[in-house]
């Protein structure tokens, strides 16, 4: 693996195929080649039946070098022996589960450290759901979708992520979970921040830092509001509805490329996906 | 009620408020006046039931003529004893259901031809979740959200729709049942449509033909894709998810003004709705 130069991010909207077909996954053993992967079950409530679930999956796609790291309380993410699991990772795969827990046991850590130096060394850092939304700087907790207002666009939570990304917004199981209006809702809140919402199954590769690529079988959806012209949050009461003038939504497919700089879409046929993830 | 000019379309997301602050259906109300409305259960799988519990709110909100219209065959749609139930009607109120029972059945049948009088000689059509969407010349009818791929841009099935509008698409339950994969890929089949996604216990309420304006606690999303620039649907086989770039969404509160032919957004405090209602 190429190192001193930044990596990977593989940041999948949820339920991923674990069984027939499971693409994503596949892509993550690819990347990790030889080497080693770290499963980290942080955000999970039970973090040894997932373990379970991921150890089996990726031993039959052929990892060797196999890892699990949970992490229980500040102190554990502060641990030489928590620590030394990362040592020499090639990869690190976030389950899902609670994006909170993730945050609160490893922020400042040294762990989160060292996922920065797998980061920015070559490595590639994965998430799925949960572990999908931390990637950013800012992410969203809640608001919409979990409580059944999916529709309200002010009461949408967020809270400090992982930093790996900057200038966007994670959301996951998009289309499933009818979480169009708190991503927009929290857009509203800065444009500066990309609305990338993920369906489940569909991940988003994302290498040198720039652009993504879509992988899996499900929608990318890109809102930018960089050009939006009018929103109601400081205006109205909190319990209203959301108002937003002039967002643009992309919707992209697998092997469509997003360039975060310039915030534009290109399209690319599904199946040269395998073939430009190989070259990116 | 003014005659001779086109009249008023109240367009619901579904799941209105019945019970406490129904505010959309005393807008109803307000406009029958003291006129006569007719409740059309034709959609409904249970219309007697249906039936039921429209009675029961419209009579506590002050209708005094109040009248059901159910159709059970192609016959009746001919009948002159159903016909004769919109004579004189000011108001129409479509209920949900199944979208194709009211096209099947009404499609072309002299009770179509007396709401399209009702509608250009100043009354008021109304109609929620089923309901609303045969207001317009092309409608949804299933694919995505409903059959658990709420993703899936390509299986969206469409229909004729009552066409009392045109140029529009309208989608509802539209945050709740996670619709914006099929609005969207509904939108790109051709960008001459504008998609209108309406939140449950929201309405649109169109008046002259041109504008409308947002009622209720949800949202309604306004998707504009004059601009598109790719769509990947006649370049894929059917089974693929949706790419399409460059569409802009609107999202609009209560009050907020959309005007169709320009597609722009005005946005207007929450609590002037009812003023300006009053005098569009």
């Amino acid at each position: 693996m190429s190192r001193g130069r930044t990596g990977t991010l593989i940041i999948i909207g949820g339920h991923e195929n674990k069984d027939d077909d499971p693409l994503i996954l596949k892509e993550i053993v690819r990347r990790v080649d030889d080497g080693k992967l770290v499963v980290a079950t942080v955000a999970a409530e039970q973090p040894d039946e997932m373990w379970d679930d991921y150890e089996r999956v990726f031993r039959r796609l052929g990892v060797k070098h196999l890892y699990k790291l949970d992490v229980e309380s500040r102190e554990d993410a502060c641990s030489d022996r928590k620590v030394q699991i990362l040592h020499d990772a090639d990869a690190v795969f976030f389950t899902g589960g609670d994006q909170l827990k993730i945050t609160t046991l490893l922020g400042a850590s040294p762990i989160c450290e060292r996922l920065r130096e797998i980061y920015h060394g070559g490595g590639t850092i994965c998430g799925t759901s949960a572990g999908a939304s931390v990637m950013s700087d800012t992410m969203l907790v809640g608001g919409g979708g979990d409580d059944g207002s999916a529709r309200v666009g002010h009461t949408v939570r967020m809270a400090p992520g992982l930093a790996l990304m900057s200038d966007v917004l994670i959301d996951q199981h998009f289309a499933e979970r009818g979480r169009v209006g708190r991503l927009l809702g929290a857009v509203a809140q800065n444009p500066r921040l990309l609305g990338i919402g993920i369906d489940e199954n569909t991940a988003i590769v994302m290498t040198g830092g720039r652009r993504f690529q879509v992988l899996g079988d499900g929608a990318v959806y890109a809102f930018n509001a960089w050009n939006m012209t009018y929103a109601n949050l400081t205006e109205e009461s909190h319990d209203r509805a959301l108002s937003m003038f002039g967002t643009r939504v992309d919707v992209l497919s697998q092997g469509d490329v997003y360039d975060l700089a310039t915030r534009t879409p290109t399209n690319h046929p599904a199946h040269e996906v395998e073939e430009q993830l190989e070259t990116a």
